[in-house]
Order: C-alpha cells, then structure tokens, then sequence
C-alpha cells in the first residue's frame, strides 16, 4: 500500500460542538510513553486523574472516573447501570441528546414516560413534577444539563428536589457544561452525571468522566440482574480504578495523560475563574452576534455559555457559510442537528478556546461570509459589542 | 489542587501481555492537532485507516472500522450486533477471554452452549462438531484466536468449515494475533473478527478494529430489535464509516491518528515479514526459555508467536520475579489470570518489541532473578540457544 503521503492534520480553529482546540501541553502529554494499565506509575496517575475529575465534578463521591468511550459512552454507563429491565424512567427531551437519552434506555429495557420541551427551550419543571404524580413508580429522571443540539442550560435546582422528594434518582448529561459551567453534583446531590474529554474540559474526545453519589451506587450494588454492557459494568469498573486494582480491561492510557493534562490546567486556572471566562466571553460573544444583526435562538436566561445557537438569516445558506469559514479562515463551527438542521449555527467557546481573540476573529469572518451572501451585518458594531462586554 | 509535581511517565519495555511498546512514530502522531470528527482532513484519514485495517484483516469487508473502545469493547460489539435475545450460540472457551465472551453473550440475553478446553490447550474441533450437531438451533460460534491468558494460538480451518457448514456465523477473537500473526478473514470467510490496538498492532490501547462479513453485515440488517448498545450499535457506525458520514459519536480523533501511523508501520514492513519476525523471534524466546531451564505451558504446535506461558518453577515466588524485573530492568511482564494465577509467567513479544535485543535482555535479566531465587537457571545455554534460532 501507498502510505508515503503525510497526513495531512492542518492547524483549524475549532468553534464548533466539539472536539474544541486542544493545548499544546495536553497533546505532548498524549505522546509519553505507553506504561501498563497495571503500572504503579500508571496506576499513580489515574489516582491523581480521579482527585481531579472530583475536583471539577466538585464532588467527594469516590466513584468517580473516566470510562474508556466517548461522551456517549458515559450516557450508556448512566443508563445500563441504572436501569434494570422493565424500570420506569422519566427522560427529559428538549434536544437530540434529551432524544439519545430515550432511546439508549429503551434500549436498556426501561419503561420510558417523556417530558418534553421544544428545542431551545428548558425543561419546565412543573412538566416534570406532574409526570413524577402520575408515575410515582419511576425510579429516576434522567436529563440534559448543557443541550449541545440546542445551546441551553437546564435549570436543576427545582426538577432534582422534586425527584429526590419522590425518592427518584438523578441521571444527568453534563458533556458541554463539565469545566465550563457549574455542575452542582454535591450541592444537588446529583446521583449520576457524566461527561465527555473534548467539550470544556479541552482533551481530545475519547474519554467519559462518570461521578455516582451514595444512593446510585447502592442501587446498582442491589441491582437484580447483571449490568447488560460488560464493557461499562461500574460494579467491576470501580475494582479497577479503586483500592482493589482488580483487573477489567486494559485502560487507554495515553488517553489518560491527555486527560490528567487537561485536568491540572483546570485547577491551575481554577474552576470558578474558568466558570466566569466562558460566560464573559460567551455574552461577548452573544453581543457581537446581534451587532452583527443576527438573532439567538435561546432566551438569555437559558443561554449555555459554552455552546450558541444563532438562527440563520433568511435567504443565507448556512451550508456555504459554514464551508466558507473553513475554506477562507479554517474556523470550524456547528450545524442544526435534528429539527433545526439548516435553521440555526452552533458555536462553541470551550476550554482555551474561550478567548477574545477567537470571539473577535470569528465575529469578523462570520461578518465577512454573510455580507458576500447579501446579508448586511454591521461588523463594526458587533466587535464595539463585544469591547463594551469586555472591557 | 498541588498538581506541580511532573507526572511520572518512565520509559519502561513492556514485554506483558499488552499493551506493548509504541513506537515513537506513533506516539507523535497522537500529539498531532486534534481536528473535527467531520472534517474532511480527518475524513481522509478515516478512509485510509480503514483501508490499512482491511490489510491487516487481509479482507475487502467493507464493514470493517475502528470502534471507539478497547479490545474487550470489541468483543461486545461482536457479541451486541449478532445476538438477540433468546437466540442460542456456542462458545468455545479454552481461557480467561473465551469465559469474558460467555459473560458478555449472557448479558446479551444468548442462550450459551459452552465447548471447553482446559486451560493451555486448543479447543477440539471434534467438540464443536458434537455441540453442532446437538444443537442445530444455534446460529453463532464463538472462539478466541489468540487466548492471551495462556499462550494458545487456536486452529480456525475446521472449526469455521463446520460452522459454515452448519450455517452458522462465527465470532473470532484476534485481539492477540492480528498483525503478528495471520487472521485470516476472507480465505475463511469468518464473520465477525474484532481485535485491540494495543497489541500486535503497536498502538496504545483505546481502539477495537473490527470486520464484519457480508453474511454477518446481513444478519445485522435483519435484527427484529435493536442492538442493545447504542454506543457500539453497528447500524448507525457503518453510517458514519461509509459515504453517508452520519454522525453517530464523536470519534477519538487522536486516538486514530495513531492507530493509522502504526498501520503505516506495518505496511511499510509487509504483513507477511511481520508475521514471519514474530514467529522468529518467539521461537528464539522458546529456546532461550527452555535453555535456562523451564518449561512452556503450551505444546509447540500450538503455541501464539505473540504471547508466551512459562510455568514458574517450584519454589520460586511468581511476585517478586515481575517485581525484580520491574525494579530492577525496568522489563514488565504479565501473571497468570484465573486458574493459572501464581502458576505462570505471561511475556509478549509484540509490535516493535518482537526483536532480539529485547530477547536477549529479557532472558538475562530472568536467569539472574531465578538464580537469586536459587533456580538454578543456564543463562549460558539460554543465550545460545537463541542465537542457534536468530542465526
């Protein structure tokens, strides 16, 4: 076979849902030397990596780890640990991953009641407190904290009370919220949350954090029958990570010093410092799109600081757009998924991707693009808009 | 979080049964810049890497990908796709890995007839014959090629020509052999053959490559439920593997380039000399071996060039062998697992680390340990014994 070509692995900027950009650091902690799973240096640095991941997680729940899959693999360990065959589960759905939710628990056997909202908006939790008095046999409630389809930020407060008055669990997906937002697991009691690598915590994707509070781990210890996924099984997955180093599979270690580079960037910022970069450069980032004459597609109040929906103008093809941006400024940003495919624009600002100097960028490429397509956006006024948020 | 400390990442020679040691190619192509799981670079090297795994499969399986997981995720994406609840399969378990596959069928709801074989043996294809034809109803054989908990390499020819016969699929896993020793996919027609990259392969451990058969792609097609696991769901992969580039999950970007750098390595070498050095330097390993003294598990007919069973001699304490090995050559090794914990010695030569060098130092730090364990081992004979096969 020929294989003499070099890859070819261009420099792009990535302001999409994710992978977000990668630092430099945390790609060379990728390329040390391979140690065995079973390594004490190794198994050293996955102790550190669970420290860290509590440390963002903000939680003392010991079972914290990260699962050897991608973000959608910590939303299949969520469900197959939890649910057992014939469960009733309550799944919130505003989104395409509200929507994966439900199908990954069907998928475990569970009895699905859904609440519903439309896309771009929350979770009504008098929705979800009127499904919990007609089910009050469901056993958990599983939702999407940072809905990557659509830009919004759950509310939890409210909805996890009224689950865990009615002696419900707690399911919930944090894959574009972990490291870029707060995630209240200990202040919430939240019983299972999981995440992925390469959204806001800035490591390639590959790896899914899990974090299990008390009473999720008491409910998969009685658990009547075996997990359905070997691979994901948390009863013997927390042998391998904790005291016992009981042996499952073989970790994806490399993957591992990406993560735990990733992680102690994390703590040297500091995690209340990085909260409040993402949502300074993400309303800098919101001004600017409406300088631009561009309308968001989620209320302020439920805006991720992570990821943003723009709608698309009409008479823009938002195809060209996007293609435009990487062709001429190698910016990569997100299409609409599901219902909203052609309607809106993702743009994510996570990890050290949050910073001025891309918002400023993007802001004046996006400009540029749209103008060629007939659209007038006002340059100039969306970067004093975003001056006037950040300075 | 204190996280000033450098993580300890020492260079050690991995001579266990995986992972193995990665190249220094490959460890650089992991750290280079992460790009979208969409993008058209990145699209490139999926398409070449999938062409790279069909030579190493030795197949034009179009279905044949890399899933984002581990070697044992491998298995249950085997295990996942081909059955469905209720259906009745055979699985042949000469080891640790043909039980994990026994596990991993029953939690996907298969009725399992189990054809055994102790420990260090193969498994009879007289046996699978009688376990046919008392059950006609089953649909799936499974087997582990490469059995790395002992050392055996598993004959397929008449096992698969009484399956086919019989109509029946078969399951193979190659976790251990593919790409030292020959797989082969189409000359048998074997259905369902998934691996690791950790392994022969060369590449850190992270990603199962897997080919899937036409007979197998279309018993896929016509499952009557869905896959149980969403995350390994083989209908929607193949989606996002093919033209249609659906996106599923986020793929571990890095994680590829570095699978495809180690494929580069291997076809630059030519499948066939790698198969040919690994079973060189293996024989070398199992005259050194033999020369200070010890004996090997498994007869020579049937024994793995990639993974080498040594028994521990009587007296000698199995523990403080790896620990001195470790401290003192920095050589790591693997135990036995299961039944023949305490009883063996696991050493890989794989990838890269099948090479005389690593022989050669392998076997002299061994004889000094034994001998300080007072076996008396011939270091003499063993390093001569290995240049008689190497010369």
């Amino acid at each position: 076979m020929n294989t003499q070509k070099p890859r070819k692995v261009s420099e792009k900027l990535l302001l999409g849902p994710g992978p977000t950009p990668v630092e430099s650091r945390v790609l060379r902690a990728l390329s040390e030397p391979t140690l065995g799973h079973l390594d004490k240096d190794f198994i050293a640095i996955m102790d550190e990596t669970r420290k860290l991941l509590q440390y963002v997680f903000q939680t003392d729940n010991e079972l914290t780890v990260a699962m050897s899959g991608t973000g959608s693999a910590g939303m299949e360990t969520a469900c197959v640990n939890m649910i057992e065959r014939g469960d009733k589960v309550i799944i919130c759905s505003h989104g395409v991953f509200g929507e994966r939710m439900i199908d990954v628990a069907n998928r475990c056997g569970a009895e699905v009641v859904k609440v519903a909202a439309p896309m771009g908006k929350p979770i009504d939790p008098e929705d979800v407190r009127k499904a919990i008095k007609s089910n009050p046999d469901a056993k958990i409630i599983g939702i999407v904290h940072a809905e990557t389809s659509t830009g919004v930020l759950q509310p939890l407060d409210d909805i996890t009370k009224a689950a865990h008055e009615a002696g419900m669990h707690m399911i919930v997906d944090a894959v574009t919220s972990l490291g870029g937002v707060e995630v209240p697991v200990d202040r919430l009691s939240l019983d299972m949350v999981y995440s992925g690598s390469q959204k806001c915590l800035g490591c390639p994707p590959g790896l899914a954090p899990v974090t299990v509070g008390p009473k999720a781990v008491d409910r998969i210890k009685r658990r009547t029958h075996k997990v359905q996924s070997w691979y994901l099984d948390l009863t013997m997955i927390m042998r391998y990570w904790g005291e016992e180093r009981f042996y499952h599979h073989t970790a994806p270690v490399n993957m591992i010093y990406g993560l735990n580079e990733a992680l102690r960037i994390i703590a040297e910022e500091g995690l209340e410092n990085r909260w409040l970069r993402h949502r300074k450069n993400a309303e800098a980032l919101w001004a600017g799109l409406e300088g631009l004459g561009l309308k968001l597609l989620v209320d302020k109040e439920y805006r991720l600081p992570s990821l943003t929906s723009v709608l698309v103008p009409e008479g823009v093809d938002e195809v060209a757009v996007r293609k435009e941006l990487m062709n001429e400024y190698s910016i990569e940003i997100g299409a609409g998924l599901g219902d909203l495919k052609g309607k809106i624009l993702r743009i994510g600002l996570m990890g050290s991707g949050s910073r001025k100097e891309n918002i400023v960028l993007f802001l004046a490429a996006l400009g540029n693009v749209l103008r060629k397509q007939g659209f007038n956006a006002d340059i100039g006024g969306a970067l004093q808009a975003v001056e006037k948020v950040l300075s």
